[in-house]
């Protein structure tokens, strides 16, 4: 049982984690801390904080357990912001889509205290933000990510997978290199190619038309270009080399399918469409669960 | 009112569009040909039709309606069949995804009943198939877009365009080059980008790990992934030129997204990311409707 737990960034993530806790009853106190004044008064309208604090520090002094749900690219300030004010026994975990840099602004921001720093990745993005966004049961069945480090102490660990287990999350471990290179691959170059479509689309003189015309498989396919633009700028300079490796891949994959065409090569194109429609029936039939 | 409508096709086009026009009383009688038996017959079953036809001289003897909902490879063949025995009070209208080739297979296969051929294509597409896929309203407020010939009776276009509208569909007419080049970037373009995504994911030694975390946005992203394999190879090689320049700018768009994260210009990327989420808000709210 959590006393106090501070969330920084109350949206989705942070957000639909404080709700979960506390109707599974893992939390006595949330505290919502973050950039906006009027969404963190959502948030405690709506019941999924109990108070609000103006700054890190003065909610921090109380805490057992503070929840990182920022961009990543604000991590290095708010660790360097953590570090003259964290208490010795306060766990501080995150749920940042990448996991490399973010430990990294861990080790530079709390120095000596990274033991206390568990890094953590939920799977349950949307293209919804703000604490109006905060949903029961997010995390029901969705992977939650662990990459802790050798300092943390297996206790430390075994609650914030605790937490996240009450949330309802299959819990993973993975090594924090790994970690970012298989999503770059399934999820930060999805949103890319997803974003440049779009834009791409969207720049050219007939786009009046496309959209007038456009139906289901491109709203859809571009579903998650209606993300955050901060947040995915984060990510992708937070994955910078990861990502540009993924957008070299597929754009030779993209020529050798124009050399398909090209040669009028309607079996080997065929069989494409069928390995990859095969390949996304199994895995969304389970076959990859553990 | 249309006494005998011939099917050519039941699957999710054209058995939704056999469906809604007998609930809206705009057919008699509807006789389904096709490939498989088994799917005729689940067809007949379903109520969706009220016959099914071996071969399309029979059906075609006494109708007054043909829609080919076949995939675009398969039209050469069904319009060379259909010329010897088609009544020359009959119209025959389709359902193909690209209008060029079409076409060009109609004047080919039909010679001087040219005039009888009154092209259509629904903006209504699924990822499902079959009879089964069928569904009442399926093309309620989807775009329906004619490309009529010179050689077309202003009548018969209006019967198509009647029937069309009975389902349900808004109408527009457009050139059918410019309907071609505008589904090459809205539709064709995104479902070569789906299947080549996850069967470029799926290739990697690592796809089992890739497929055990990957989220919701790369299952969005890959819906259209799932689609027919025969009717998109079909497409792509119907489209292939205006396919090529758009995996080429597409090729382009995403070497300039590498240049920016190479560069590590955040300011830049966040400004393409929130470029594309507008265009698709804007889209979606309606913004480029008639």
């Amino acid at each position: 049982m959590i006393k106090h737990l501070v969330v920084v960034g109350v949206g989705l993530i942070g957000g639909s984690f404080a709700l979960d806790l506390k109707l599974h009853a893992k939390v006595e106190k949330v505290t919502g801390v973050g950039r906006s004044k009027a969404n963190l008064e959502t948030a405690l309208r709506l019941g999924i904080v109990d108070a609000i604090a103006a700054n890190l520090a003065d909610a921090v002094a109380s805490a057992d357990m503070v929840m990182l749900a920022a961009p990543v690219g604000a991590m290095p300030a708010l660790f360097a912001e953590l570090a003259p004010v964290l208490p010795a026994d306060c766990i501080v975990t995150d749920a940042g889509s990448t996991k490399q840099d973010v430990i990294a602004a861990a080790r530079l921001g709390l120095g000596d205290r990274i033991a206390q720093f568990v890094p953590g990745h939920p799977i349950a993005g949307a293209e919804t933000n703000g604490a109006i966004a905060a949903r029961v049961g997010l995390y029901v069945d969705k992977p939650l990510i662990l990459t802790p480090l050798p300092e943390n102490r297996a206790a430390d660990v075994e609650i914030v997978e605790l937490l996240w287990r009450a949330c309802g999350a299959r819990i993973a471990r993975m090594e924090p290199a790994l970690h970012d290179q298989v999503f770059a691959a399934v999820s930060h170059l999805p949103h890319l190619l997803s974003f440049a479509l779009m834009d791409e689309l969207a720049s050219r003189p007939l786009s009046e038309i496309y959209f007038r015309y456009a139906g289901a498989g491109l709203r859809d396919a571009t579903r998650i270009a209606g993300s955050h633009p901060e947040m995915w700028r984060d990510i992708t300079l937070a994955n910078a080399e990861a990502l540009m490796l993924e957008l070299d891949a597929l754009g030779e994959k993209l020529k050798s399918v124009h050399g398909l065409i090209e040669a009028r090569d309607g079996p080997a194109l065929e069989q494409m469409f069928a390995r990859a429609r095969e390949a996304r029936s199994n895995w969304l039939q389970g076959k990859y669960n553990e």
